[in-house]
């Protein structure tokens, strides 16, 4: 289902769960894959920082990635239709998204004023019309909303029809519960922000991987002046995942998230930190001394944050990066490869 | 084409320009009508913060109802039609917006999670989701856009066509170019803020008493904990104004907003400032204070605001206040006449 769409860009697989499995990769694929074994032997004990079976594995691909615009999708996503019934190629909205400015200092209301017919409204100030460099664009999903483990519950039937036609630009200031079912991102303005925690196997919380990024992601760009966009392209989530298992996961999270969210709607960066790095740096040290106290958790988080950091660094040469615009790459995470692979619809 | 859905409501209607020509309102509406002779005559020398000969004006039914539940609407405007054809019932949506909370702390990236069919995404913290109430119903606009002046030079076939299916929440701390076209509000929770300034006969200024207005209420219900929604319902926006008077209107406020803007971005009210008059009238001390070097015209708009306020409690007494949530009002600005009422389609 995803072949047309993806054949053409360069794909990242990265294994999850038992690295002895072998997952076999359809024909016609430009890819990389690496399982747990893979991740040890090129990352040595700064391996640490990337979680084991949860989905935030899935960030190795991005420190590894050599492109400029990444990808991420989940396994259980299909190909939507918009409605006229048109296929819809998210690849290609999610990279005019990022190509186009945004607009994260006042509100445009008609929304992203870069898309053909819209335009910037009366009394938007002139200065501010050149916009800012969009650094992410956050997909939406028709079928399966992405609703946590209580809300999951209570509606368990549920499902999103509604299409809403619009991009727009998350506000300066404002925090957003990023998901990364449907995601795409400027490696070169925000790759080193995109770490997804520690989550899954010997962790005491689960699925808020890309919740974390978000909220450190989000923090960065309005200190460094990037754009964050929302709402299109849509993918079609095809199932909901068990609320009961994830209600086990989601557990602390729920109750964390209460003091997290203060912290980081509060968090401000000097100037200094002028680079991602840096200020993701700065970033672990808040949450060292402002979120240790929630739990111990945090302060192994905050280690590992500077971890990734500096596995990202001694992976990546600046000068080395590629910054074609054409390119793009697709990072997936695989839970069991087989049935993975079925389920990604490759 | 309005008498369906208006027909219910209570109408004011101010009469703007030549007070001794006669507004003939067609039969089976409850309304009252105020000419200029009227205004002075209310609010004897304090009729001197109504602006006369510019859409400015209207704002004198907002301060004369004893509705809760305020709509203005411009003389240009008809009923717009959903995408399945039917005609938009824009009051009933209106009233929808105002009478469910708003989520002004956090933003929610299924739009608004009041509405059927959507909820609070996973992330969205369960101390934030009984929401702020909304003071504010912000509508859009098919067909003519609403632009400024340059902008419409530059595009003059620009049609808006695109149907955006969502009602969303401005978020805390961000500011928005707040249209009068079509706009709904809560006369208890920010009434007193609606006040759309010194605009047209005899002021340097025109075209920016919305935005005005706009700046003013957000601020205001930002200090407040109060919502401003954006989004649905539409209306059909018939006729673009001349691009050339709407320029000479506007020249010095392309130049002002520049400056205008900051000073709201960075306006804090103390906590003091309890109830909307007090905010307001705070607003206008720092209007003065920080606007005034700008242009004279600021300390001008600035005793307005006050003598705005006094009018307002003058003419309110609040004990009287109904809060009827059924009851609704309709304000429209008249132009001229006999041609402003066929273009209101009654």
């Amino acid at each position: 289902m995803w072949r047309p769409f993806f054949e053409q860009y360069h794909l990242i697989i990265v294994q999850d769960g038992d690295p002895s499995k072998t997952i076999k990769v359809p024909e016609g694929f430009d890819y990389e894959l690496y399982n747990r074994n893979d991740i040890n032997r090129i990352l040595g004990p700064k391996a640490s920082c990337i979680s084991f079976k949860d989905s935030a594995c899935r960030c190795f691909a991005y420190m590894v990635s050599k492109k400029k615009y990444i990808y991420t999708i989940d396994d259980d996503c299909f190909v939507a239709k918009d409605p006229s019934g048109k296929d819809i190629n998210a690849l290609e909205q999610h990279i005019k998204n990022l190509l186009c400015p945004a607009t994260p200092f006042f509100f445009n209301t008609l929304y992203d004023p870069y898309r053909e017919g819209a335009d910037f409204v009366r009394g938007y100030p002139f200065s501010l019309r050149e916009g800012a460099p969009t650094a992410v664009s956050h997909g939406l999903w028709l079928n399966i909303p992405d609703y946590d483990a209580p809300t999951q519950l209570v509606k368990p039937r549920e499902r999103n029809t509604r299409y809403v036609d619009a991009v727009l630009t998350i506000p300066k200031g404002t925090l957003f519960p990023m998901c990364g079912m449907n995601l795409a991102f400027d490696r070169e303005l925000i790759g080193p922000a995109m770490y997804f925690g520690l989550m899954g196997d010997g962790q005491p919380i689960g699925r808020y991987d890309d919740m974390w990024a978000g909220w450190c992601v989000k923090v960065i760009c309005d200190h460094l002046g990037l754009g964050v966009k929302t709402g299109l392209p849509y993918i079609w989530h095809s199932k909901a995942s068990n609320p009961f298992v994830n209600l086990k996961k989601e557990y602390k999270g729920i109750f964390w998230q209460e003091e997290i969210i203060p912290f980081f709607q509060s968090a401000t960066l000097p100037k200094e930190c002028t680079s991602v790095q840096k200020c993701y740096i700065e970033l672990s040290k808040q949450v060292k001394e402002k979120l240790g106290a929630v739990d111990p958790y945090f302060n192994k988080l905050a280690d590992a944050m500077v971890t990734w950091i500096e596995a990202w660094d001694e992976l990546n040469n600046t000068s080395e990066q590629t910054s074609s615009k054409k390119a793009g790459q697709w990072g997936c995470q695989v839970n069991q490869s087989n049935i993975a692979f079925q389920s990604c619809g490759l």
